[in-house]
């Protein structure tokens, strides 16, 4: 597998742009991507209650399984914004559609920004124009940056890896932890290759991924109305469908696996104030639900975000996460390390070399390990640092 | 009902006393009270699956349902201290009954300050020594003081109210939300009263008391290893023992609910970094649990918090907290209030006047109404929010 430039224009058969129109205050806040060919598309879509019209609508095409397009429009979530909204959102598909000569079911819509303000559709419709109009190979970087919030830098990935006598190409682009005016965290992922692969096949590998990537971190520990993973497979490439359980799905897996953690610590890294990450690493747990819930308690623990700002070694703040996680948790037989440092095992603390565990602390990644001794359950999440920058950032703005 | 001076030892037959014995860098650290005769006692303990010592001693003594002294150190929460920790607690124990000639299991222990560290006996022995020598009927003040971490101010009430012929006092001192060297939320309350009350009784109208207060208050969403709430009914007042169901025991109830709740809201105001507070009030779930955990969510959310620190009534964060609990939401059913001002109702933002908005989260107490639209269940939340303030007392230590 080889790093290639690109992006989701990277695989065949893929364009994109990304233009200003105006939704936000300043930079581009529309982005197009179009399949030259029909793609199965599967999706992961936020478990929020509340969702927005974009998640709705893109629902109905996943269920389908088909695609051709994707608009996603910045600044502005199209949340909470009732009938009106839900119309919104079905316009847009259709001007997409119109302007490509393809049915609005094959488009799939994405957005992020403010929740409870109707879109202003005037300058989107004069948008989509452009941005159909600047449609091109090597559209990607742009897209990338149409999708942005409070992020600081756009996060793009592409790999190409060989399957048989062909040579498959993965791209993805992503948005994470921002808003604009004001904010609200969006994770946001789009993800194209030029493999052949069914829809139902396409949606299991995209699953497995996630799970162990996006659903892997969390900034704040707010889940968006508007999150969205999706991954359009063209067959571009002409090589046969990837089959399950073949050397070519799990070859495929590789490179999903590898684009989608890529792009998940770029999130966390670019995070809101975030200035250093952890990585809490939960094994020994009855179950990977188990472990999973215990990893989640500390990666979001105010207490330890603050910690690892701070380069404090203060593990005790660990301890009491991982005791206040709904999980049972027996301190007889917990083991606690910070990097290679054992801070505390089978209910005892252990007599450490303070100079160690500050080295422990002072990494750009501070590790977490924590064994509960419980069975064979594992987990990890990755998240930032809670700074005096994520309140700025979050407080300091008035609507 | 009116409002005395004394706090904990404004009812009958309760001395305290506070003193400083080198735990914390400066400061008292050390509190004692002692009732003059045995006392029913009560107690809510933390959830936390790793428990500090002094809590489990104390969960000892809770059982039998009697105490005559409780012993407080602030600065250390010899909490993961392993068997080590435990002898210490029982040592200090058995030191305060030797020199008040009673058995060490009527002396209810607590503590609160770092994790993982061994606590100095040493300091301890002579602070005992002198905390009881300076015992006194008005030494409530200075005890509160000795319980205090990152607070900036000690917590104290006294109420008194008549039954029947006698007029029965109740005092509490609470310390929240701090720590000294590094820091960690801890919710520590004593409360005295001068009536009679059997234990089983006793217990059963704190924990109605504490649920509706400081299970109701979340200053940071993490449950400390050494929360304790205890109360202490000696009978000095002479009155009849009070029995369930009765005018005397609906008159102490509501003492108890004004003196818990009072000192509840202090917590939140004092806490780390606090500049204004929130009420979340859930109507209309399907259960008080259910309510109780939407408005939990609300209440931790951290772009709720930092929103209410910035005043800037950006409803669309409050929806989405909603969205993302464990509660089943319908959002053709929702109505969400800030202040006086409904934003959205029945599915549909609504349009607001902005300077009302404005106005609604420009109060010292910021009031988020929900309903649900979904059955009978109502609960309430307060919380504090989040600023640069609480990041730079928790991350610009360094141990």
């Amino acid at each position: 597998m080889v790093r290639v430039e690109g992006g989701i224009t990277a695989p065949e058969g893929f364009l994109a742009s990304g233009v200003a129109c105006g939704i936000k205050r300043r930079g581009k806040d529309l982005a197009l991507m179009v399949s030259q060919r029909r793609a199965s598309a599967a999706g992961t879509l936020t478990t929020n209650a509340l969702r927005a019209s974009s998640v709705l609508w893109s629902a109905q095409v996943l269920r389908r399984g088909f695609a051709r397009a994707l608009v996603v429009n910045s600044g502005n979530a199209n949340c909470c914004t009732g009938a009106q909204g839900q119309r919104d959102t079905s316009t847009l598909a259709r001007w997409v559609a119109q302007r490509l000569g393809i049915r609005p079911q094959e488009v799939l819509v994405a957005s992020t920004g403010i929740i409870g303000r109707p879109l202003a559709m005037k300058p989107i419709r004069e948008g989509i124009d452009r941005a159909v109009s600047g449609l091109s190979r090597h559209g990607s970087h742009r897209a990338a940056e149409a999708i942005l919030t409070t992020d600081t830098r756009p996060k793009e990935l592409a790999v190409r890896f060989g399957l048989g006598r062909s040579a498959i190409t993965l791209g993805g682009v992503a948005k994470g932890s921002g808003m604009v005016s004001p904010r609200m965290a969006t994770l946001l992922v789009f993800l194209t290759t030029d493999a052949a692969i069914d829809p139902p096949l396409l949606r299991n590998l995209l699953r497995e991924a996630v799970s162990e990537s996006f659903n892997a971190i969390t900034v704040d520990g707010e889940t968006s109305t508007n999150d969205m993973v999706l991954l359009l497979a063209n067959g571009a490439q002409g090589a046969p469908p990837i089959r399950q359980g073949t050397a070519a799905q799990r070859s495929f897996s590789r490179a999903l696996a590898k684009v989608c953690q890529f792009l998940a610590q770029e999130i966390v890294r670019d995070g809101e104030g975030v200035t250093r990450t952890m990585r809490v690493a939960v094994t020994g747990a009855i179950s990977p639900q188990a472990a999973s819930c215990v990893a989640r308690q500390v990666a979001e623990s105010l207490l330890v975000k603050t910690m690892v700002a701070g380069r404090d070694p203060n593990w005790g703040r660990i301890a009491s996460a991982i005791g206040a996680s709904a999980v049972r948790v027996h301190p007889s037989q917990l083991t606690i390390r910070l990097g290679e440092v054992v801070v505390f095992r089978n209910g005892e603390p252990r007599k450490v070399n303070h100079d160690r565990l500050l080295s422990a602390v002072d990494q750009p990644q501070v590790a977490i390990g924590i064994h509960l001794g419980s069975g064979p359950g594992n987990a990890q999440m990755v998240s930032g640092d809670l700074t005096e920058g994520y309140v700025r950032i979050n407080a300091k703005y008035t609507t």
